[in-house]
């Protein structure tokens, strides 16, 4: 057993990851399955046929799924017609069930198929968590029920999104479950791969819904997948990439409507003898673009510039699991701040309230908010040490008269906060300029 | 604790069920509120004032719910989709997230009305159960966790119909599998009363769909609803009646649509001080009529006439957990048995089978069976010592000219296998024959 931030393994087989097959050794491949690809009976079935032919072709599966199609938010739904703040606790032993009812129905399709299957609640997986209702985190996974259903020869079938906590409670992980949930596991069972299917044939340079020109990529690193991921491209959610990488566990992100490639996704060392690396080692590329129409920006206005303000503000807003991203304080005048910041929009409400809190307490003017914002940003390996690629992002929102709000870059991309009325348009156009 | 047939209890405060309360201490109750009770949101609802009501009265209250109308169908019907003999076990995965929807939405409702209150499930709830998955026996029920949340003084909502084995693998109940959680829970939490909720008013004296004229009873004793919900009447499993019985547990079975009084159900024993009780002290009364519509009878014919025969038969039926009723076995010629019994008709497939198999190994002649049959049966304590009903009830018949397949008693009933076609008129004409 051995322990790590995200989560810890309880592996019944002792050994750590071992990756490199002997020749004979069965491939183990975690599969995850969205909401889309078991949206109904025949989705399932289908999935069921693909899970099989990897039993065919004489590999162990894992399989973790989602609920079906809308099932989560018919769900929300109701609950919200009962009670606008539904309990906590109360909403994770409701949404459960999406995942459960999955399951039973995904193990009948395979088992009709005529193989021998068993599906697993997250708690009888052995996926313990947090006790963070609708935002657990994995803290370890026991495996010794996995484990010995694959010896058996069984395909096994996971609730995904969901875990138990400590004293028995049902949880649920929050945004990107699922995905995570298949990604833990894989590196918990040490499995070759995890292949992660929904409805669109991979990772594309940019959405194809707003870029019609987007791309899909062959290959991609965690960290340029990871910034696409944060920074609102959508297929996969950050929290599942960060666990990958640390893992080192190979992803692919493929469609399961068709039998495309679909997008692998691991470490891409320059020098190192992986196939395709050469694709890094010339010149620094912008990989993608990302657009994130989900946020909302908060503004603490006059906030007095006294030592351990921002820590008392964010340390407040950590407290309360909301997210932060694109943080900004602006010295205006002597010894007066504005602090900025962005969230998702599902958490302004909260994070305005945790806000108004601080500013009252701390003697700040005012807090303000506006959600008509959108965070835009071009991402590639070694993107911000290269000083052409920044100036021609910028080149490119002044070409169309956008008025930059907030800057805010990393290694590996470059973001910026502008109005979200414009956004989809910029987005098509510095495609464009970057000829993707 | 302590064991029972049915199940066992396990008591953390260890004491026997005392139901005479000293005037002060508050009234458990448990309620149990069907499908059609929480059929949607509104149903919810008005199903979460009438629980606080018995809050606002002093009460403690342990309330157990079964799936939101139709979902256990619509379940059944993907599942059948998807695989026409779906197993057992993913079947209870499945069919369990109905009942956990309807906790956490009761859940939310009560919590909104400001009340302290906890969703548990059957493995939460500490229902243990045999491991035959779809049909599981109660076998014992830790009542620690419920009687924790009590404490608290909190509402406890249970998911009825469902329970968890010894290897933690979910169970379902199967028919009346909700009835049978609330009043097992109420047993063995000592409760002072367990409360059905249905869509009717209580328990009637024939069915009011088939025999307008059919009337409500206010008192009804154990055994003689016993045989009138295994005659079919319909409002009561015979499992969850037979338990109360068990544990002398008063059961109230009334409408969740309205104030009225409903059924009470309990020992009435001449000669005691119970209100009412001399509603039976002067005369043999017919109590009900009641119509099984939904079985078959199945014959095997020509049956070798040896020891032991018999035995193996309905051995063989029981292991495959199939429910038999009205045995009849005629001796036609010399060493040659004809064996009737009937079933209900969702075990006639698997009965037949097993009949058929039974039929070949001891050399019987064939094995037929007959769907067109129905079960009218009249109930009331001390009936078969009274010749002049079973007289009546065949006259009836006579008068009809209906010819009786099957006759079979017990000490409060009659039943008599009629051709199903011609038993709604039969029905209403006994009805009216013995006055009710």
């Amino acid at each position: 057993m051995f322990s790590m931030p995200e989560f810890t393994v309880n592996q019944s087989e002792g050994s750590l990851p071992e990756r490199i097959n002997p020749v004979q050794k069965p491939v183990l491949v975690v599969q995850k399955y969205g909401g889309t690809s078991v949206g109904n009976v025949d989705k399932i079935k289908r999935v069921a046929k693909r899970v099989t032919s990897e039993i065919d072709e004489g590999h162990r599966v894992v399989v973790v799924v989602s609920a079906m199609g809308d099932r989560t938010d018919e769900l929300v739904a109701m609950a919200h017609q009962i009670n606008v703040h539904p309990p906590s606790r109360e909403m994770d032993v409701l949404l459960s069930t999406g995942e459960q009812v999955s399951i039973a129905l995904l193990a009948m399709a395979i088992q009709r198929l005529g193989y021998d299957v068993i599906s697993l609640t997250g708690a009888q997986s052995g996926i313990h968590t947090s006790d963070v209702h609708k935002k657990a985190r994995i803290e370890g996974i026991d495996t010794t029920r996995v484990e010995r259903e694959l010896k058996h020869g069984r395909i096994v079938i996971v609730a995904g999104f969901q875990g138990v906590d400590e004293a028995g409670e049902i949880t649920t992980l929050g945004r990107g479950g699922s995905d995570t949930s298949a990604v833990a596991l894989a590196a918990a069972l040490s499995a070759d791969k995890c292949e992660i299917y929904t409805d669109v044939d991979g990772v594309f340079n940019a959405d194809p819904r707003i870029v019609p020109k987007a791309k899909k990529l062959d290959y991609v690193s965690y960290q340029e997948v990871l910034e696409m991921a944060s920074l609102g491209a959508g297929v996969l959610h950050p929290r599942s990439v960060e666990l990958a990488e640390k893992y080192n566990l190979p992803l692919v992100v493929r469609s399961s409507y068709n039998d495309r490639k679909g997008t692998l996704i691991k470490n891409f060392k320059t020098g190192s003898n992986d196939l395709k690396e050469d694709i890094y080692m010339e010149k620094v590329l912008v990989r993608g673009i990302a657009l994130d129409e989900n946020i909302a920006k908060i503004s603490i206005l006059e906030v007095p510039d006294k030592p351990g303000i921002a820590f008392r503000l964010f340390s407040a807003l950590a407290k309360e699991n909301i997210h932060v991203d694109m943080i900004v304080q602006n010295v205006n005048r002597t010894a007066v701040n504005d602090i900025s910041f962005t969230v998702n929009v599902d958490e302004l409400q909260e994070a305005v309230a945790v806000s108004q809190k601080f500013s009252f307490e701390v003697g700040a003017q005012k807090v303000e908010f506006d959600q008509g914002v959108a965070k835009l940003s071009v991402v590639g390996t070694g993107i911000v040490a290269n000083a052409e690629i920044a100036s021609k992002f910028f080149e490119a929102l002044f070409e169309m008269g956008i008025n930059i709000l907030t800057i805010s870059t990393s290694e590996i991309k470059i973001s910026c906060l502008i109005d979200k009325a414009r956004a989809k348009d910029a987005m098509v156009h510095i495609h464009e300029k970057f000829e993707l």
